[in-house]
Parts: structure tokens; C-alpha cells; sequence
């Protein structure tokens, strides 16, 4: 039996609350060998008194030595295996934008580029066309008419856009149109399944009426097509936990992997202390709240190894708000490393923490990294911290007689 | 999404190193209940200064409780899941003893017996015959000439032999000849399946034409037949993880485990001091190199605890000449436990050490079972070691964006 189906059969109603806490990239590494990470130099006394209460451990994402995007480390932290469950590409650049795809939609990440009078491409970026130029360019292909066919056209960010097709009988299964290389044209958008194939004409027609829409541009002229990828069907919450889910972020990729899974999004926050906000105002309506904290993965991304740890004393300065609503289980943890030292994502374990009534004590008085290794829910993989909020919020009925 | 589809998706091409040394049988247990593990008892200064920098854990090879033999030791360590890929009996003897199996080849393992002059067996140990005895009637195999095949006999040691047929169409899928019983007669050649027909008749005339060639042998006049099996069919290092791989070991099955995974044999080392040769002078022809020490492993088998430990002292001394050559990443682990109380392999976690600049500090100072416990690798699956390997070596993309 696999671990949704379980799921499905163990949920009950209750009426417990759950907040889910994800500091983005919150797992570090110390800048000097044996020194301390950036949690392990932040002064978190808030967060150091839950770990005293609650449990901690060290999830692991989606394997040990694996770096997840932002995507499949919240469908494990969401509890969808994210080997099994994946978001597409072009899905993903969508929901990053706050695009909502519905079930008839294929989206494909766009790059604008410049052709020379062969119809070649001679620069990739498009000169590397500034976002307000591109968005104007973005505009002019708002005339594209596709019969039978819905076209939605979005810009993200110098040369990058987003489309969306919507229409019966679509299909992501079409290969990426960019022959990665200059003085070459941009490949046809070619099917590579019988299913496809409507989806294909319709992203050729798609780049033909932009042509001619473009030849006058001097930059933009030409464009390529990369990740075609329908939504991705999960179960929703709803369908699995019996559990009615909001969403409290602030950025639009966060927003859209909630969405996904089929939570509610709640407020319009800019601030930790307004997301908290609308914690508070929407407490009675929800049973399980997931709020996003970016900050501590934009710090690490940055490699600003003193700006993290700011970041996650922000975060613990935050705590004794959401613990005077009393939550019955709340968990603090990350869908990924993102240390300082690396600028990047990482494969690095998360340091987590569980704190609710039931919870055994594992004699740890600090939340760290090196703290997790020791604490109750050892080392894990990151999709079955639903089963233990489940559990701990007392809404899992027993497996078997 | 399984293991190795995802390494093959990830695997970035690098000029990173990383030195795998396997101490064979590497896991111990006290002598008295309670008291310390031969790696515990030995003084190994150099792992316990490579435990302070890098990360340590316990590796379970296959599962717990399960004591793996060497191949599916090994294949855990290579990244390979032991429980999905196989070596068959007869492809690992041969392997066992340095015969390069090739894709058309079906390999089984002999034994000699007596056969009384009704045809039954009387001994099935051919009387205990001692190797070079039996080795004279290996090389009367030679004779055998089956149309279509070619046949090679190899002599193992006393009643036990190879034979390995080579030739198109042929298939592991055929049942052993043992009866495993004294006054009956050897079963024949059986197909298992109907791709094995050919291969039971091959195997039936080698018996036939065997059986007259040795009528006038006193003792070995007969024979058994047992784990026919084809060349398991390994994705090699090279295609999985973009390394190319060398594999510096003395003793042939584990030159040939390793070629099974696409390694390249390095040079004819007879110790460990040898290896260390081999490894500083193949040092820029190859990206991972898996060195083998057989004696942590044949100690353990003996029962002698004290030459273990002085096996883990020679280990622990070859650490700096392999430090300094600057690896990347260095693993320090083993196939599996071989405590001398036991005097065999056992299912006990491995102590596993990794090391590379990216190592979260776990906060430990000595290299030993007890520590290993407490390490940032925790407690985990052979199998996901390379992947570990991988990430230290920045030879990994990121997973889904």
C-alpha cells in the first residue's frame, strides 16, 4: 500500500490545528571547517525552548546527496513522494508567476530571441532585452488567435515568458524547440507521443502567427519553447488529510505549489509579522496552515552568511505569536540547505522540529543542525512529516486491527 | 523515478576525485559484552582526524538483519540496489576466480563427485580431493568440444570447478544437477524456463562427454552443476554517474565486482602500500577510484581479533599518502560487518566516513561504531553512498527546479 492510500484510509475529521513553518533553505553550513552554521549562530531562544518541548530531526528532502528545486521540496514537505510527483517545467514557471493552470492547460517556458534574415539564430537572449522591453513585446503577441484554443501569454523576466494553452485534448508531451546554439533556426515543436500531437500544431501555429507579429522587432524577433508540461494532478489535502489547507506566502512560486496541492491562499501579506496576521484572522476557518518564509533561502542564495542568521532570528522573534494561537502541532523546518557558504541549494539534511502535547522528549535544549542528529525523529525522509503532523493533531485512526 | 534513472539525469560531467577505500568486513563486535569492536580497540589517529573534518554514519548494506555476501556488498556501495540486481552463483565464481565473463556467456559452478558403477553418487566431495588432484581433471575437461559453444573449465580449489559456456542464445535459466542426497544419481540439465532449452542440452552433452573422459578417474568421475547464470547486466560508472572509474584491488573477485560496474583494472598491486602506488600514479587518467583491503574481511573470517586490529592500524596509516593527493571527496567504509567473534560476515551497520569540503560538522572526533551512531550520514541504505560521493563532488544538478 502506498503512503497516500494510506493516508486516505487512516484520516479522520478532527478539530486540531496545524501550522507548518517553512523557513525556505533553512539548513546550513558553517563558513570555516567544524565552525558553526548560520542556525547554529543565530541567538534563537524561542525556537530553543520548542526544541526543549517538542522533537527534532534531520528530514532529507528527496534522497541523501540529492539538491531539490523548490518544487519537489514542498511536495515532500506536503507529503507527495517527489520522485513518484512531478511538476513540469513549464508548470512550474506558471505557478512562479501566479499563473493558476487549470486541468485543460499546457504551459511551456518561452526565450525570446533574435533572428537574423535567414530566419538563424543569432543571439539566444535577444540581446539581452530588459524586462520592460520584453513586456511590451509580451503585449504585441497578446493577438495571437488559435482556433479551439485559449492562449495565454505572460512575461517573467528579461527574455523568459511563460504560455499557456488551454483547449481540450492537450498534452505536455512535445520537445523543447531550442536547438541550443546560435546560427541555427529554432526546432518545430515536434510531438513525442500520438497524444501530443494536437498540442504541437497548436504550439506551431502559436510560433508562426508570432513571427509575423515580431518581424519588425529589432531584438525579439524569434523565440523558443522549452518544458511543455500540463498541471500536475495531486490529490488534494482536502482529498487525503480531510484537512482544510491555507497557504500564507508572499511569492507567487510558493502561492502556486499550495495551490497544487489544492490549499486555500489566504491574505495578501508582505511581512512575517503580516502573514502572522492573517494566521490569527483565519484561525477558525482552516485546519492546517502553511506559511512560507523565502528570506532564509534569499540570504543563502546570496552567500550572506550574517544576513541568514538575521533572517532566522526574524524568524524566531516570530514564534511566541503563532504559539499564543495554540496551534496542536506546530513544525518548523525547510524544503531544503540553502548554506551561505554555497550560494546554492543544497543536498544537506534540514534541521525540523515538531512541537505538540504528545510529543516524546529526546533531551534536546537547541534547535540546530547539530541538535537534529540527536533529536527523536532522527534522520527522515522529508515526505512523512504529514504522517507525524497527522498523528500528533490526533487525526490518523490506527492501521489495522 | 528510480535511483539510477535519477543519477543518470543528474550526473554532470566534473574534474573532481573521489577515492572510495573499502575495508573489507570493516564492522566488528566486542569480544565481551559491552567491551569495544576491533576498530574501537585499534589506535587509528589518521580516522579519527578524517572523523573531525568530515561526516560519519552507519551504512546497512542490504537491509537490516541481512548479511550480504561480497557481490551484493559491493553492489550497495556502488550504488546499485543489491535487492534488484543479481549475480548469479555461477557468475560470481567465475568471477571469483578472474574469468572476465562477456554478454554471451552462462557460467555454473562444479563440483566433483563419486559416482558408484551403478551411476550413484557415493561421495559428493570426490573424496575430498585435494586442488591439485583435481586440478589434473580440469585439464582433462579441455577435451570437451560441444558444436557452437565454446566451453571453458576452470579449476576453483579441491572438488570445486567453473564452466562457462559461450555462445548465442544461451540463457541462466537452468535448475542445478545436485540432488543434494548420496546413492542417487545427478539430476540432468533441466531448462527452467523455454529460452533455457538450449542451454540445459549444451550442458547435458558437456556432462556427457565429461562423464566418459573421467570413466577411469578414481575419485572425480562424476559431477554436479549448480547457479547456471549469465553476466549481470550492469549499467556501468560511466554511463550512471559520468566517472570514469579505476578500481585498484589484489584479490580477482573484487577486480571483477568491479569490472561488472564498467571499471578499469589499475595496475597489479600485491598491498596496500602498492594500491597507494597505483592510485598516485593513475591519478589524472581516472575520476573515482575504488580501492579494495581484503585483510579487515579474512582476519574477521579467522577469528582473530587481534590481527583485525592491526589490519585497521595498516589501513590507518595508508590515510595520509592518500590525503595527499587531495581527493575531493574520500570514503572510508566497508562492504559489511565481519566481526572475529563471529568469524563470518554479519548484518551489522558498517561504520562509513565521508569527507570533502562540504561536510556539515556532526561534532565527532574518533572513527568507531559507537561514533558512527551520532554522524551526520545517520543511519543509511548502502546504496545511497554514491549519491553522497556525488553531491560532495559538485558532479550533481539540481532536482527539479
Amino acid at each position: 500500500m502506498n503512503q497516500l492510500d494510506l493516508v486516505r484510509e487512516l484520516a479522520e475529521k478532527a478539530t486540531t490545528k496545524i501550522v507548518m513553518l517553512v523557513a525556505d533553505g533553512l539548513g546550513g553550513l558553517p563558513l570555516d571547517p567544524g565552525g558553526k552554521t548560520e542556525l547554529e549562530t543565530a541567538a534563537t531562544p524561542n525556537l530553543d525552548r520548542l526544541a526543549a518541548r517538542g522533537t527534532s530531526g534531520s528530514s532529507i528532502p528527496v534522497l541523501p546527496g540529492i539538491t531539490p528545486g523548490s518544487g519537489p521540496g514542498h511536495l515532500g514537505l506536503f507529503g507527495y513522494d517527489p520522485l513518484e510527483f512531478k511538476i513540469g517545467r513549464g508548470a512550474l514557471e506558471a505557478t512562479g508567476i501566479g499563473f493558476e493552470l487549470g486541468p485543460e492547460d499546457v504551459a511551456a517556458r518561452g526565450n525570446f530571441c533574435t533572428l537574423d534574415s535567414a530566419g538563424l539564430i543569432s543571439d539566444r537572449r535577444a540581446g539581452r532585452i530588459p524586462s520592460e522591453e520584453s513586456f511590451k513585446v509580451v503585449e504585441r503577441l497578446q493577438g495571437v488567435k488559435i482556433a479551439g484554443v485559449e492562449t495565454f501569454v505572460k512575461p517573467v523576466k528579461e527574455h523568459r515568458f511563460v504560455v499557456v494553452f488551454r483547449g481540450k485534448g492537450l498534452d505536455g508531451g512535445v520537445a523543447d524547440t531550442d536547438p541550443q546554439a546560435t546560427g541555427v533556426a529554432p526546432l518545430d515543436p515536434q510531438p513525442q507521443t500520438a497524444a501530443a500531437q494536437r498540442t504541437a500544431d497548436v504550439a506551431k501555429e502559436f510560433v508562426r502567427q508570432s513571427r509575423a507579429i515580431l518581424a519588425d522587432e529589432p531584438k525579439a524577433n524569434g523565440m523558443v519553447l522549452r518544458g511543455f508540461a500540463a498541471k500536475p494532478q495531486l490529490p488534494t489535502f482536502e482529498q487525503l488529510y480531510r484537512l482544510r489547507a491555507a497557504a500564507i506566502a508572499v511569492y507567487p512560486m510558493y502561492k502556486g505549489l499550495a495551490r497544487l496541492a489544492g490549499m486555500t491562499l489566504v491574505g495578501k501579506s508582505q511581512s512575517l509579522d503580516e502573514q502572522i496576521d492573517e494566521l490569527a484572522r483565519h484561525w477558525q476557518d482552516y485546519d492546517f496552515f502553511f506559511l512560507h518564509f523565502k528570506y532564509t533561502d534569499s540570504t543563502g542564495e546570496d552567500g550572506n552568511f550574517a544576513d541568514k542568521v538575521r533572517r532566522i532570528e526574524e524568524l524566531d522573534r516570530a514564534i511566541p505569536r503563532i504559539e499564543k494561537l495554540r496551534p496542536d502541532v506546530l513544525i518548523v523546518t525547510g524544503d531544503h540547505s540553502t548554506p551561505s557558504l554555497l550560494k546554492s541549494h543544497s543536498w544537506h539534511p534540514v534541521p525540523t522540529l515538531l512541537v505538540a502535547n504528545t510529543c516524546r522528549p529526546d533531551g534536546l535544549a537547541k534547535f540546530s543542525e547539530r541538535d537534529c542528529l540527536r533529536g527523536g525523529l532522527g534522520m527522515f525522509p522529508a515526505k512523512y512529516l504529514m504522517l507525524l503532523a497527522m498523528a500528533h493533531a490526533s487525526r490518523f485512526g490506527k492501521y489495522g486491527a
